[in-house]
């Protein structure tokens, strides 16, 4: 069994994408005050970035794996370096050379092109597009249908609004 | 045979998701003055938004089933709840927890996130990006590449502009 | 053995491309002043549209064969006409009833509604949503994201910004 934290929009999401990939896999959906029993699997089913990260860093501090859910229709290129406890959903594409850090969401749709950099803790909203060579700083949340356009570098703690293209 | 009403670029792309599904099935593109055979089976191969309503009521309330064209290479979850006579098109997304009614068309690489509600005689155009819990009333239509974001209750008959933010 | 032409980011993206296809495949990335040995089969793994062009001019006067790199994950649909040394990367779609010119680039996610015309040596840049009967001119670029809604001509050599409606 997979434990799922949090029992909003976001865990049906990570629970769907782990689906994906196992068919008739069982879950736990919990709220985060409820303790994880040592042998148990999980997924931060929450899509708020201070939330997640604080799960997050709290869990590995204490040598605990969480686990990532990859939705068994993204499209990730062989080279992509991958962090810890991701979130790529149904559509997400990565190209090569890119390296995506720990406790990142790619979210529906979202493409990343070749050789960009992403931070930790960071969400890609449904449909953004990043263009080549982007760099997109910890923390930071990428908006729905944003466009980036190529070699831009998106700070840390950033908020792109969803719609814009990022200068 | 497969009669598909409507001879124009919708009623070609009705043809190719039928197709994806079944290689070798046979259609006949037919003009909606030429009355449909009981036992032939067709699918609304037009886009416009009150006719394709007008063919909808009139062959429901004489019984008569309306086939979906749902492409092969669409994704959509494991609990979605779908209409009737649907159009779900090539790359389409469909997160989990959503309801699609009936007569919807959701084009080309589109996506609606989780916990989205569309109402019945809705057109999603091409790569519209529905984020979560969006609501969608009938008749609306949402332009291509239009953003809605988290949420958001598109009214009735409303018209999203092509690449515009659903405020 | 595949000489891809380039040594950049553009180039990794037909790797990958023409990887998805054969898995094993063995590459070599080469400078355009690195002379092509006849035997060779070669990509034009550069994005420059007037470089490109170039090379294409240059190797088909010369009775020469370049490849296409068709990633795996496209949806193309079974009318389409596809000219020579295409590039149509992760995610992209087209539609029924499209013609698409030679040395054309169709970038990640990108779609190609029915009925379009692409001419030759275009490039459709990542995410960019072509919706129906579309007709794009010689060399012209589609920024990323970029809409361009139903029936819209786009003139041979233009620029198309990212993320932007064309009128």
């Amino acid at each position: 069994m997979i434990i799922i934290l949090g029992a909003g929009g976001h865990a049906k999401v990570c629970a769907e994408a782990l689906r994906s990939q196992r068919r008739g896999i069982v879950f736990e959906f919990r709220t985060t005050d409820f303790p994880i029993d040592e042998r148990d699997e999980f997924v931060i089913g929450i899509g708020n970035l201070p939330v997640r990260r604080q799960i997050f860093d709290e869990y590995m501090r204490a040598g605990r794996t969480i686990l990532s859910a990859i939705h068994l229709k993204t499209i990730i290129a062989n080279d992509v370096e991958l962090g810890d406890a991701l979130q790529l959903m149904a559509g997400a594409i990565i190209q090569p050379g890119c390296k995506i850090g720990d406790n990142v969401i790619i979210n529906t749709g979202a493409s990343v092109d070749h050789d960009c950099t992403v931070g930790d803790h960071v969400h890609i909203a449904p449909g953004a597009v990043l263009c080549g060579e982007v760099t997109v700083g910890d923390m930071a949340f990428v908006g729905a249908g944003a466009i980036v356009p190529e070699g831009r570098k998106i700070p840390a703690y950033a908020f792109v609004p969803a719609g814009t293209i990022f200068k």
